[in-house]
């Protein structure tokens, strides 16, 4: 697969220059960021939170507890919106308007299936913990069946997604070239530190 | 004001211990994080955003093309969940189970109001810069009127709100304390580098 299909849902409108469907760059982005937020349509308006992702292959996995009121949402069948961001540089640009970011994102939509058969479920969790530690599906105590039953995963297929990314300085208009005013990009990293044991 | 009034909804169901409503907590949450993801409703369903946001006193601000689809949606009347995200830590425990993260979250749900006015646009969109980098609203060729007028600047007022914080070590079982198997938290840190000029 060259690419992801493009359908109306997952056609990247504004910044159309930005825009990837390429399944390398989509992967690399999933796997790097920790984080996504996953937003869904409920009778109170939209919900929105936070939650852990991971991938293996073409899926895309999020866990919680079965009472989560989202995920309830989700498991009822409503359509989710998945977005995971990466902030890559603060780009300083002469003029106000063309300050901009350099980040790459990724947005999901479709709808979950919930990961029931015990065995993928804990080969799903186990990827969960090797991808926040290599090797400690190894070592920490596994789930038992009632912490096992306490957690949903759920599933997402990689379909009707999309990156955007943005890299490089600023964009600035010709004629403000030449205005005293410095210009650059100041790079955002991630830094995990030392684990502190206890 | 000792804390945002607790509404049904946005009180913290899951969890309700990390739960705060805290105009100290949650301001240092909004003011420290840079992106903040934007989801509403739309006929095609949920839509989702990362973007920057602001804050200035007790109004959370966020900046767009006037074209963009999600600020469409917003400026006709539809109900914004915004997500703001730190995350601080991996949490090890010694049980998969209890595995966990430490973070700091706002969740607020509300209808946007435009901001019109050109005095209070222009003094908003500076102290987006003054975020990102102090001095560098006076320093910049400020927008034209052209720029400005493609720039929809969107507010919030702090109302229906709450922050939910997890700190510390891991929690694990009784019983699982004595197995032989490490423990600990991996600090998360944001790291801004120099700027490189160009």
């Amino acid at each position: 697969m060259t690419h992801y299909p493009i359908t109306q849902r997952n056609k990247v409108i504004r910044s159309p220059k930005r825009a990837s469907y390429d399944p390398e760059v989509i992967h690399a982005i999933l796997d790097e960021a920790m984080v996504c937020h996953v937003a869904c349509q409920s009778e109170q308006g939209s919900l929105i939170q936070p939650t852990l992702h991971w991938r293996v292959d073409e899926v895309l996995y999020i866990h919680g507890s079965s009472k989560n009121g989202l995920f309830q949402q989700l498991l009822n069948g409503a359509e989710a919106s998945i977005a995971v961001t990466l902030l890559d540089g603060i780009v300083f640009a002469r003029s106000a308007f063309h300050h901009s970011v350099n980040y790459r994102s990724v947005i999901l939509y479709g709808k979950a299936y919930e990961v029931t058969d015990e065995v993928e479920k804990r080969a799903s969790l186990d990827a969960l913990m090797e991808k926040f530690h290599r090797g400690r599906s190894k070592e920490a105590r596994p789930a038992n069946d009632t912490e096992l039953k306490a957690t949903s995963v759920l599933a997402f297929k990689l379909e009707n997604i999309s990156a955007k990314v943005r890299t490089g300085g600023p964009v600035d208009d010709p004629e403000d070239m030449e205005l005293p005013v410095w210009a650059g990009v100041q790079p955002i990293t991630l830094q995990l530190g030392d684990i502190v044991y206890e």
